[in-house]
């Protein structure tokens, strides 16, 4: 430890904290005051901890402004940023639904978009992405088991070569679609098997990952994101079972309820009377969302 | 305070952030590991603090997004962020001179830009820049009391509207200049006295002030970077005895040894024998830098 021999500079450390979180007092809105005085505590807390020093600090400030100006319609550094530290997932944990037997929820991540096309009901989201086709299909339940019919279901994944359609030269829209649960509570679709993938890696956070010797690879997996009126929104993954980097995830998004064997299928006929020339796969992933009071 | 009743999620939220401090144990370079843990722990502990929803994730996201945007090569809202939230005066503090005798740091801001014009002693910084002309003096010294020879002194203010030159429209350069100290250690030049002005406020930062209910006002000051071989660099103010804002400057910045009296006079001859057909102003400010061993 340092040891201060003149004029207390933790005392004068304390006090600027001070100021600042009086500074905030006034603050009308009771939620933000609350907020921006707990961050400011816990960012200088981390400063004094670390003794940060000028030049990190400007470090710092170079980091955020590269990632701000990597960030465009469809790159968003920041929320990658917020996943590689953790931050996305620990929001996922404190908003939890209460009920134990609703569907796990995990990371939102860079890639939805809205307005993707409607999909019917055994309809193939994939819109020509590469990959081997894989039927997807399920139940979309609420927590007292009633089936919710007309549930909203974005579906969006990554290509077999780890791309999402945002990350293509062009504007064209693949591996990603919209569908409605069907009278029982029942969904299906068409889609490619997901394929793990490196986050973006060339922007300040792939930089941060290098230089703390972390990968930026994640599992295999495909998004969903489930509304039902009356009920929690779930925003979720199912994983590929097996997938070498379950136990690794440069966003510490997997749970282990949502990883889901995905059988393998030689050439024939599929599920719903599609001809297969090819191999394909398919998974079952039966969905409760919480029941709002 | 909340009550958990099953699958205790303060346990999985511990879990999270355990997960991810783990994933940078294996960081190569021990400060940036030091570093990354740290802020981990302090981010996820503000995060539990206030229960963070994904709606205010999301609106933090929304707000570095908008920094990251309004950032150019002359606009740095990070460093702006940096400053309301007290935490450039902090790193400051942390890094304050180990010597009670030497001159007192304080911000750095936004406004330095490199490659000001050379200014002879005596010469006028200003420029054009509009304003009372304002003549400073001192002198640096080290702190074992000799004078500082050729110490380079960089000088930066905004005019009397409030505004720096890197707000002006074009690319005028006003308001700055670099001198060096004479053999004696001694330094003067013209410029104009200094005015208050609020922090550039058309942005995030300025939006997350006025929610809080803070002003964007900066109390009347000069920038100085003082710089001499074998002795610490000083970044510091002049501030105006007598400011309004002097109590609640919106970066923190003020320290009582910093606050100086300009003297006002009518017109006249000036000290370095100029004449002056309006009031003109003056100050003076002796610098003392700390001997690196």
């Amino acid at each position: 430890m340092q040891e201060f021999t003149h004029d207390a500079p933790p005392g004068r450390e304390q006090a600027v904290t001070d100021e600042v979180v009086a500074s905030f007092a006034g603050a009308p809105d009771d939620r933000l005051r609350e907020i921006v005085q707990s961050l400011t505590r816990h960012l200088h807390a981390f400063a004094r901890e670390v003794r940060l020093t000028e030049r990190e600090w400007a470090a710092g400030i170079e980091f955020l402004t590269g990632a701000g100006h990597i960030t465009d319609d469809k790159r968003q550094e920041f929320v990658l940023l917020s996943d590689v530290l953790g931050l996305s997932m620990l929001t996922v944990a404190i908003n939890a639904p209460a009920a134990p037997e609703a569907t796990e929820s995990t990371v939102f991540g860079p890639f939805f978009v809205e307005g993707a096309p409607e999909v019917p009901l055994g309809g193939d989201i994939a819109q020509g992405a590469k990959g081997v086709p894989c039927w997807v299909s399920g139940s979309v339940r609420s927590t007292d088991g009633s089936p919710l019919a007309g549930a909203r279901i974005d579906v969006w994944e990554a290509d077999e070569d780890g791309f999402y359609d945002v990350q293509y030269a062009g504007d064209r829209t693949a591996g990603r679609g919209r569908l409605r649960a069907g009278a029982g509570g029942e969904y299906r679709f068409w889609s490619v098997r997901p394929s793990p993938y490196p986050i973006p890696d060339d922007g300040p956070v792939g930089r941060l990952l290098a230089a703390t010797g972390r990968g930026p690879m994640r599992p295999a997996h495909l998004h969903l994101r489930v509304e039902a009126p009356g009920h929690r929104t779930l925003v979720t993954h199912i994983f590929v079972a097996g997938d070498p980097y379950l136990d690794r995830d440069a966003v510490f998004g997997v749970k282990d309820d949502l990883v889901v064997e995905f059988a393998e299928h030689p050439p024939g006929t599929g599920p719903d009377g599609r001809e297969l020339d090819t191999p394909w796969a398919s998974a079952r992933f039966d969905i409760v969302l919480e029941a709002l009071e």
